[in-house]
């Protein structure tokens, strides 16, 4: 079974609700919590996002961590698989542009985990979350004899509406922030959620659309894309490659720029803003010590290309981490 | 590893945060949303709820239910056991009064699952939350080599302050909701998490204090007299035993009566009223279909004691289903 597929089919099952303004499609879902709750259902937008007031909204989203999946106890710490599986759930208030106001954590713990084990496995949690200031708000404990499951649900706040994937338009920069590729050599465990630099773009820029990039570049621009109606064209030979993806090109002869292309879990930001725009970001790249780069420009036709510096346009690759597969 | 003693030690290792009026120890946590959100900080109260408006909060929970532990997969369905895992969290949106604004989902399918049934089970879940009007909102799926894991987080709401643990007083009666004991049976998958009930009790009377009967009576009452800082007399022989018990005792020769106490996931309100409260709940006991059922009563002495209809008195039994232990 593949993942992609699965998700389609829920969305197509989900029916709209009044208090639901953003369900399945974005990195959180948004939910109504302002007014008079008793009788205040049926005023709630059926137009996404407008007309509602950021303080009237919380962002909802879960995501799991699974042993052997996410993170691997034969190799790393209680502390990195605790810290991973926050992470990952931060990432996307980042990716939404708003701040983590509470987490929860869940966790299926096998039999043989020692009590220091479930101890660390909590402060790293609690670190990761209290980075942003969220406070960790209670969880579920449960042993059992398969391996370690830790789920984290967030809930974020903001006071200006989220930023969401569907808004880029033709024309539109497209930026990607830190560098790219070969974060299985330890940066899918220790990255940091850009919380701080989504909440800064939102501020200064017109951020049209934004997500996290957690499967790859490949993978969720067709997804940004496909949820704003565009295309778009990125420019290979500009995409900022990390030197993970170099050290693992020199280990497996594929070509860093496709690791930074494809590999999944950088947890960066992707975000299409308005051309004008660009000039007031650049002192944010400057600042925050995370650079920002633009990478291509968003297009009106449907259709996702990849255009060398001379000038040769290349279809879209299709790899990318899909879950399930292969 | 036991639970009770791991989630003192949470307890102990949670600090206090502005925004957090209840943490560890209810059913739910309680986050204050209202206000303006930014610049907020700082104001909430430090004295639980006292003071806060209802609509200034959101209520949270994540509960897990793992194959093999919560539900069997070897002999139940799909659907009885994304009911199930969605419904042992809508029972804490019960315990705590107030009522499911959003649920989420995360699943870890084992590999061999087929896409049937991810699907049914997808629907069960919808339909569980559906049930009370609540919105499924978004999810979390992967698949892995072990057995599954479903994961639900709900958001509550309400328009009164909710109900916790803590706020029973020496001389409330101490009632049931429902029957005890013997859902190993089958109740257990099938049972109807108690919102409109408790909104029902909350609206018409003083209730003190009030929690879901997850781990049996035997061992969720010393959790809310612990909270309370209180001590209780349960009348045994006034315990409403449900016909399961019974069946149950038949065939293991346990006496029903200590299926009632001591079994676990009744999914029953336990809750303590003013005493001149009781002729106000007896018409919702009537209508509803749900027997309420006084069973002892609160008392200032931090001991919870049996009492026999002949008036010998009996400790409380350590029985109940500690998570984790045997």
């Amino acid at each position: 079974m593949l993942e992609n597929p699965f998700l389609d089919w829920i969305r197509s099952h989900t029916p709209a609700h009044p208090q639901v303004p953003l369900n399945v499609g974005d990195d959180m879902a948004a939910v109504v919590v302002g007014g008079r709750w008793a009788g205040a259902r049926g005023w709630a937008a059926k137009s996404g996002l407008s007309g509602l007031s950021p303080q009237s909204l919380v962002l909802l989203k879960i995501d799991q961590a699974l042993d052997q999946v996410h993170f691997d106890l034969r190799e790393h710490s209680a502390t990195q698989a605790g810290r991973k599986a926050v992470n990952r759930c931060l990432s996307d208030c980042a990716a939404m542009a708003c701040l983590p106001a509470a987490v929860m954590i869940s966790v299926a713990l096998p039999r043989e985990a020692s009590e220091a084990f479930a101890q660390e496995l909590f402060l790293a949690c609690q670190s990761a979350a209290a980075a942003f200031d969220c406070p960790l708000v209670g969880g579920d404990t449960a042993i059992w004899d398969q391996r370690l499951v830790i789920t984290v649900a967030a809930m974020g706040r903001s006071d200006h509406l989220p930023l969401t994937r569907s808004g880029a338009k033709a024309g539109d920069t497209l930026f990607v922030s830190g560098r790219l590729g070969g974060s299985i050599l330890g940066r899918h465990l220790s990255f940091t959620p850009r919380i701080r630099l989504a909440e800064k773009l939102a501020r200064t820029a017109k951020v049209h659309a934004m997500m996290d990039l957690s499967d790859g570049l490949a993978q969720d621009l067709p997804r940004l894309c496909t949820a704003s109606g565009v295309g778009a064209i990125v420019y290979p030979h500009l995409l900022p490659i990390h030197e993970d993806a170099q050290t693992l090109a020199g280990r497996d002869q594929i070509p860093a720029g496709l690791h930074a292309l494809a590999d999944g879990e950088d947890y960066e930001l992707l975000f299409a803003i308005d051309p004008n725009d660009v000039p007031t970001i650049i002192p944010i790249s400057e600042q925050g010590g995370v650079p920002l780069t633009a990478i291509g420009t968003i297009t009106g036709e449907k259709v996702l290309v990849l255009e060398t510096e001379s000038g040769v346009k290349m279809p879209w690759p299709k790899a990318g981490w899909e879950h399930g597969g292969e």
